[in-house]
């Protein structure tokens, strides 16, 4: 075997040039979405007024296994992927662990996130479309960053409803996207009348994402020419990061290395769905057996807290209703600070690996999270966001426990971004005032007890 | 010709197993440091006690041309080199212009600059010592950013006197230096001798370089098993920085392509004197020839306005004189916000290349810059460190030059960093707020009036 070097790099002829659909091989496929309206399975006539036409095709093709990457995406890509696959050499000798430790980084661009991946694809539809623009809506910013840089490429105007306690955290991740030329308000605002009825409300409230979606959907029907795009939980999303998985497969084939465990932290599930979809495929086909987890943090726990039922995808309940785990639309979760992970829902193709086994799932509290990330950083020199930082206390925790047992394992994560815009938080972690915070029974009860009755 | 990829990496064995040492090229050399209190070439004793012995004996030597880099150091570069050189396919595009332009990308790494490439070595000679700590002054906060990681790396405490406006400008920089265990002071601060002089002599001063470098020599002289290091300007760094100009090199090379102009942007010339020293020692030898350009802030423009003469490095005239273009030490340049580029003196290596023709020098200003940057920015991608803009600007400008003249001229710059806590100043620029500030005749000969008379 081939040593395997710090950083493994496939060549730019290397990179995919087709996404993978994982519903292909399910034989179980994840539920349709459901009309608001009229409760029956979304069309693509339903679909093509809040999303460009091309996209909602892809939402709602279930069967075709692979789709082309247009060339034009492809050029971009170029810009920054193929992205390493890394051999945490460091980590391991610092855990005395005999585990093999690998990370996918995602972080090597300037959205900090995989989240460009399919910002790109979706700013490339709406141009093919002729649209003037779109709107969305972020949560830790690092979706509004990507889609910023893919909207300034492409020459569309970008409208984005950031909430706003990561408005307020995050001022300077507004100026990036401002850079890029992207058009930013806080949410709940007063600029769409859903967000006039959540501020009347919730007074005070300092926002989720289910509240900016539904702003930001409200936005893109009421001007011409646009329409909204979203970043997680939609299968198109997945399909797009499924590039993340692809070029992850490719790496450890091109070193023989066959991993034992993946590992993805899961807000809406756009990268632990695009890192897991390939080798979630081997295992439908019964061609590999992997040991899929997906981590959570305690305090926003849909899939290990959460139920598996039709639900509001915003709290607006303006979009398609979906089946997934969820908290129920009206979860607000406390401000932690892992700012995308506090979604109240999760992407139904993972719901639904997730229902059918083929995946684990655990959640772990935040101060635990960034001594993950402070070890991981100084060694690793990587400063990690801190979603991406639930995947390395989970792969800690895993070569730890290698340790004990003294296998070998093969541990892959997805290190999703880096956290250059987050040292707010890191700055309450270094200052001994990070807390932690899991919603009791209780307020679980009562937000799930607004499912809608499907 | 092989088709060039967007990015050229080379192979983890293809990475320098020598730094280069320009100065044994040089048949006249730069002139010694001197002794501040005999006025004579410093010796190897006198360094020893600010500096590392084998720092210090570096620092003297202007024979040998190749230093190994140790083991412990390569492993440490690898896990973020070799870096990318860059082709700036979609600028070119953008820009219409039939020059090939390419970029040598130092910002893929927490610290988010070439200044890492330095801190490792520097560390790792402290370590090797024996020592407890060391102390350092940082502007932009970058260089302390690197060294804090390349410590932590090495488990050596870390002591940072901050510019004081940077320190206001950028606490998130401060953050990540805490992150990875460094203590962080701004500068001039009330702990040391000379930053209360400097305090009461200049009420509100925001700092500068020259302070900070003095708080820094202070605090490591006064506590047993430290040594001070410096992110630039000194020959040590340069000699350490040459991995950039010897990968760029190989870069090239490895697809046959040879640069027409070399441009960096010049503080105090850590960047610039790594990436040129291989192309200078090309030409010293006379086996080929470059067009290499210094691109400064019209702000504080050493080269293209100062004197070349012996002044001293600090403020507080407690380290060795170096004989280099400067404003004189005094000078304390207006607060602008390429914080790595407000040292009053330049490298005596670059000075000496400059003086002899090798090297020409430009000054920008910054509005220009920015502007250069956001445009740099929306087409490739990455969000550009306000100095790396100053490269940016020129590269552009002779891009544009070349669409005039019709020449497919290849032209190289350094891209240090990223701009990732620097969106203050983006912010200013994108308010429309950013101000331009040259200093005036009267100003300069001012400061340099003060110049020691030797």
């Amino acid at each position: 075997m081939q040593e395997i070097p710090y950083k493994i790099y496939l060549e730019e002829n290397e990179m995919p040039t087709q996404w993978y659909n994982v519903r292909a091989d399910m034989k179980k496929k994840p539920a349709p979405l459901l009309n608001p309206g009229t409760l029956q399975p979304v069309t693509l006539e339903d679909l093509s007024h809040v999303f460009c036409t091309e996209l909602a095709k892809q939402e709602l093709d279930d069967k075709t296994p692979y789709f082309d990457i247009p060339e034009e995406i492809r050029s971009f890509y170029r810009m920054y992927r193929p992205s390493p696959l890394v051999r945490a050499y460091c980590l391991e000798e610092k855990l005395q662990t005999p585990a093999h430790i690998y990370y996918k980084f995602e972080g090597n661009n300037t959205s900090g996130s995989h989240k460009l991946n399919s910002a790109i694809a979706q700013a490339y539809y709406a141009k093919k479309q002729g649209l003037k623009g779109v709107t969305t809506e972020t949560g830790a910013g690092q979706w509004g960053t990507a889609l910023s840089m893919a909207c300034s490429y492409f020459g569309l105007d970008c409208q984005v409803y950031m909430v706003k306690c990561s408005y307020e955290q995050k001022p300077f991740r507004r100026e990036v996207m401002r850079t890029y030329g992207a058009k930013v308000t806080p949410s709940p605002s007063m600029t769409t009348e859903v967000g006039k009825k959540i501020n009347a409300e919730f007074p005070g409230t300092t926002g989720s994402l289910g509240c900016a979606i539904s702003e930001a959907v409200e936005a893109a029907t009421k001007q011409e020419g646009y329409r909204y795009v979203l970043g997680s939980v939609l299968t198109q999303v997945l399909l797009h990061q499924s590039v993340i998985g692809l070029e992850t497969q490719s790496a450890l084939r091109k070193y023989g290395v066959k991993a034992d465990m993946i590992i993805g932290c899961a807000g809406g599930g756009s990268n632990l769905g695009g890192l897991i979809s390939p080798f979630a495929g081997e295992m439908l086909r019964g061609e590999a057996d992997y040991e899929l987890i997906a981590v959570e943090p305690a305090s926003c726990p849909s899939l290990t807290r959460g139920k598996y039922a039709y639900d509001f995808c915003d709290t607006g309940k303006v979009c398609p209703l979906a089946k997934m785990y969820t908290l129920g639309s009206g979860f607000i979760p406390s401000a932690n600070h892992a700012g995308g992970l506090r979604y109240h829902g999760m992407s139904s193709v993972v719901s639904e690996l997730y229902d059918q086994g083929l995946l684990k799932a655990r959640s772990v509290e935040q101060t635990e999270v960034f001594k993950a990330a402070t070890e991981f950083a100084r060694v690793e020199g990587i400063l990690p966001a801190p979603e991406s930082s639930h995947a390395i206390k989970v792969a800690i925790d895993e070569a730890i426990k290698c340790k004990e047992t003294g296998e070998a394992k093969n541990i892959v994560f997805g290190l999703t971004g880096t956290g250059y815009f987050d040292m707010y938080a890191y700055q309450k972690f270094n200052d001994g005032q990070m807390s932690d915070y899991i919603p009791t029974d209780e307020e679980l009860d009562k937000s799930l007890s607004q499912l809608p009755k499907i």
